[in-house]
């Protein structure tokens, strides 16, 4: 079994799709334990029934989440990240992905208002995670560490790495975000298990981007976030592009937009 | 402040009505820290968008409740309750109600088969705590530990006594109803806390009862519980009396149902 440990170089047109989602695309990587993760335009909401293809999204979201993953690297908070490939592509490490959304909320929106009552933007009195089973059938159902463990898609010592870790990542967010002069009101991640011979260990995965964080500029309110597209407030690529050059992302006398490459630097 | 702790006596026709509920409705009781509880016919569902009222029921409920908590207290669970005083009213102690409906599951069916798409009836890996956060208006969503919590509907400490005392409670009616053979599907509590002096501590309170619980035959699956109220199956006495019958409260010569009282032992 020596050829499983030898890189295989597969040509870009010829590489094996692992998996398809709504906004991202997984390949085989060109070593054994990587994946190559694409990020489409596609813009989807409430599981799928609202769908578009934003120009120039997934360009942006390839970008943020680079950098939002690059720094919890050198942070020390594990993730699947390696490196970015291109405009679109990144490569990551394989990971098996534990099937929850973690969600963390730092201001009642969204769902949290609408099932308990509370005024979007309302501070809350701690940040809360919540966790919801990922099937699109169900509609996402929020489950509570109970299900979790009944149905085994995680024990409770993953539970408590899976909060240590959305807890460094909210900190992480929260600070840096504030000093773009944007509030992090939420966001969701996922997280995998990634073996290292017999170890393994539980770290972030998927993507953090405007399309997976409520974000609020913090003087106007104004939503940069995927919200826009929720709610056809339209403005979605120059809010996401706003995002990135608050970030120190994008160098500044770029197109606002347009069907083309968006540079990077 | 003397008067505090002599006992009032209170006529019946005069005493203070404390709260009325969509079952039950509480009077002052005879003695500061009491109250007495008071079962009505009243048959809710969905959120009360359902009601009927269904002649007999009340006192089974009163019955079959005061059966069960006589004998929680009995095997060292504490709950609120005294003692039964007549047909439809027991007396209880009075407790600061904790907003959560702490619900049991043993076996998939109702909100939890839908909610993650298991067959109706279908043994659950383990036994599975569920929080619904009491409010009408919100149609009573389920909550997590974190949002009660952040919330402070109830302290960690305390979620750990309530989860403590709903595994006690599942294990003696899993065995006391299977001793009759009924299956305990799932059945719903309330706690409070009760204060004695400078000491608080957490026990059972509201009522334990068919509507409360989901009891199916053991041989033959039939539904002995409010399930027969909410699917329109009919026979609800019939099946409660069935229910008091095999737990040997009712004696056998009653009437099966009708508008007058039904004896008791």
């Amino acid at each position: 079994m020596d050829f499983l440990n030898k890189p295989r170089y597969v040509p870009m047109n010829r590489r094996r799709r692992i998996y398809e989602g709504k906004a991202k695309i997984l390949y085989e990587g060109p070593e054994p334990g990587t994946l190559i993760q694409h990020f489409k335009d596609d813009a989807t909401a409430f599981n799928a029934k609202k769908h578009e293809v934003i120009d120039g999204k997934g360009v942006l979201n390839n970008r943020i989440s680079e950098f939002v993953f690059t720094n919890l690297n050198a942070i020390g908070v594990p993730t699947h990240f390696i490196r970015r490939l291109n405009m679109r592509e990144q490569l990551i490490r394989e990971v098996e992905i534990i099937p929850l959304e973690i969600v963390v909320r730092n201001v009642a929106a969204g769902s949290l208002s609408k099932r308990l009552g509370l005024e979007e933007g309302m501070q809350l009195p701690r940040s809360i995670i919540e966790f919801y089973y990922k099937n699109d059938e169900l509609d996402d159902p929020m489950v509570s560490e109970e299900h979790i463990t009944a149905f085994g898609w995680a024990t409770p010592q993953e539970i408590d790495d899976i909060m240590a870790l959305a807890i460094r990542v909210n900190d992480f967010l929260s600070g840096l975000f504030l000093g773009a002069g944007i509030r992090l009101v939420d966001f969701k991640m996922e997280c995998g298990r990634m073996w290292e011979g017999e170890m393994m260990r539980i770290v972030v995965a998927d993507e953090i981007s405007p399309d997976s964080c409520r974000l609020w500029d913090i003087k106007t309110n104004d939503k940069m976030d995927k919200d826009r597209f929720r709610r056809d407030m339209g403005g979605l690529v120059e809010a996401y592009q706003e995002v990135a050059r608050r970030l120190g992302i994008l160098i500044e006398n770029e197109r606002p937009h347009g069907s083309g490459p968006v540079l990077v630097k």
